[in-house]
């Protein structure tokens, strides 16, 4: 085996992509630890964790708990449309992006009934549209919509679609995966029966699990609706107010540096402060991208703070293979588009980054394009 | 919140248990990383990862393949369940614990019909048995058995079931999650074709994903079987053959820090030098606790070296909760028991632990049971 583990943190490239991302030093030093699943402090760990994110959703653990989940985010999509819909439901699915289409291939994957609510990928989902689509479909008892669209950054309007989906009298799923965190939202006002988020996007953990903040009264009516036994929220919400443990081995060393990621975000101002950072990353990345003349793919007005794409320029000597390996050689990581009908690279801001850092990125992309020879 | 998760790790309690376990120095330094999941050095250390298990299983990569899962254990276990038994089939679940049990567990839940086949939790599987239930049974079409089952820490002969399993064209899935890479074993020789562990076990990495070693042709022939999209064994190694990645955010932390673990296993003489190793520390246990006067649950021909079950002392005086309390006081975590008809209390002998902690936990329990006056 190659000694390729060994290098020291501070020799790390810096990731401008939507995950795994740049961690703070502190978080990474709290996994030199062996903590034990059963023991006391593990147990207070995860029960901090859980109180906190309720915290983040601007809520109270009166109506709102959060159920951690071993695993990718995908599996927390995956164990809220197996456990959320009822087994005589229906799940309608909003889509403007490469992550709604999962969803809708989860339902698909598990047999369960699908009404996919397909938008422009360049366009926010309308609750307008949504509403007429509920009465159309009246038998629907989900609704899932993404918050930011990974596949292009856009922010959904996800109180007025929750406005409109509580009037049908359907369950409504959020999945912020990318967003959770660094946008601020009252899942009471946006009447959000569960939100999906992971341990290494804005909270700035590292990866290792996922989690589902869910509505009590909700996820208690869902007995005996689980498709998986891994991925029963209720049974592992009840294992964690039983004994405070996971109902399976938890990734202990990704919980002690989530918990220590939280202790920061609390330091940084919560969701408020650290979406000020973000936003502030993101400006000086769109003003000086812009300057060399780079467009995005987006309208200004949809684009939020977390990702941003951009058109590939048209110029020939432009290759995006080329243009990711030469700043990866610069020890800068950006990300592939996911876009389906234009070609596209993306940009993230999250993570332990601030605007320093995206200034050496822009940087390094005028080198790589004196050396490439292209205008965008 | 608490200012708990900055001990520094030499201040770690001692882990006696079936995992997560005590890991060294170096496996959690491993972690002081940010690297992308698309990062050809991540790329290499999942390549390295996947191949490396395919040995530990003395086999080539021609015959076997690694499928990596984020989550724990229990997820591998579900994932062989929902994608190797195919849509009209049935399994036959060997049981002789609580481990055996949550497999038909899981058949049950997916609702793929299972044949329970329960021994004693004393007693060894019988291949004999398993070979006339066979027969009785034509339509089942996987067989599972544990290898070392947990709950006792007795080692069923999983070659011996292979040979029966094979003879009557069974695929044949084994629960190895306490024994991989500490019990010698060949997946070959034993006729396997799941053999399904943790990353927190016995190769002593953290824990943060599960794996399968898969016997390539048998999985081949699962195209459309599975229940879950997460848990899609194909579609998840056909994600690696194809671009080397995880198909979903991948536990990177956990990866590096398993791929180290890796190296010291190699360094140790593999699988059969960490098993005298263990067996070391199994020998010091159990001759230093039978001179205190403790009784193993089972008898000595059938009982690993992997965890050891004790009997409860029938002196009024001994109070478990008290015996597990006053040693995690003094730093040695034990576990309690699982086994249904009698009263245990379990010891591990695995993980980044030697015969002098061994003798380090026996001197504690000397110490206690003398504070708490019990004679056992």
């Amino acid at each position: 085996m190659g000694n390729t583990s060994t290098v020291p943190s501070w020799k790390d490239k810096i990731l401008f992509t939507p995950g795994p991302l740049t961690t703070s030093r502190t978080v990474k030093q709290a996994m030199l630890r062996d903590l034990g699943s059963r023991d006391f402090e593990m147990i207070g760990i995860i029960r901090e964790i859980r109180d906190g994110l309720v915290a983040v959703g601007g809520a109270t653990p009166d109506q709102y708990t959060t159920v951690l989940l071993q695993g990718a985010g995908t599996y927390a999509l995956e164990a809220v449309v197996g456990c959320g819909t009822d087994p005589d439901g229906k799940v309608m699915v909003i889509i403007n992006g490469a992550y709604g289409k999962r969803i809708a291939k989860i339902a698909e994957t598990l047999k369960i009934p699908c009404v996919p609510l397909e938008f422009p990928e360049n366009e926010t989902a309308d609750p307008a549209v949504v509403k007429k689509a509920l009465a159309d479909h009246p038998d629907v008892t989900l609704v899932s919509a993404t918050h930011c669209e990974t596949t292009t950054g856009i922010i959904n309007p996800i109180q007025d679609i929750g406005a409109v989906v509580a009037a049908a009298g359907a369950k409504y799923f959020v999945d912020a995966m990318s967003s959770f965190g660094a946008v601020p939202l009252s899942l009471t006002d946006c009447h959000i029966d569960y939100i999906v988020s992971s341990a290494n996007k804005c909270i700035e953990g590292v990866p290792g699990f996922s989690y589902v903040v869910c509505r009590i009264e909700t996820l208690k009516q869902t007995a005996g609706w689980a498709r998986s036994m891994s991925f029963d929220l209720l049974a592992q919400y009840e294992g964690f107010e039983t004994n405070g443990q996971f109902r399976f081995t938890p990734p202990t060393s990704a919980l002690v540096a989530f918990h220590q990621a939280l202790r920061e975000l609390e330091a940084e101002g919560g969701p408020a402060g650290r979406g000020r950072r973000y936003k502030a990353n993101y400006d000086v990345l769109v003003a000086g991208m812009r300057a060399m003349g780079f467009k995005e793919y987006l309208p200004v007005e949809d684009q939020g703070y977390i990702i941003t794409s951009f058109l590939f320029p048209t110029d020939p000597k432009f290759d995006f293979e080329t243009f990711y390996e030469k700043l990866n050689q610069r020890n800068y990581v950006i990300y592939p588009g996911k876009v389906s009908d234009a070609d596209c690279f993306r940009i993230g801001n999250i993570g332990r980054i601030f605007e320093s850092d995206v200034k050496d990125l822009l940087a390094a992309i005028r080198d790589v394009m004196d050396e490439m020879g292209f205008t965008p």
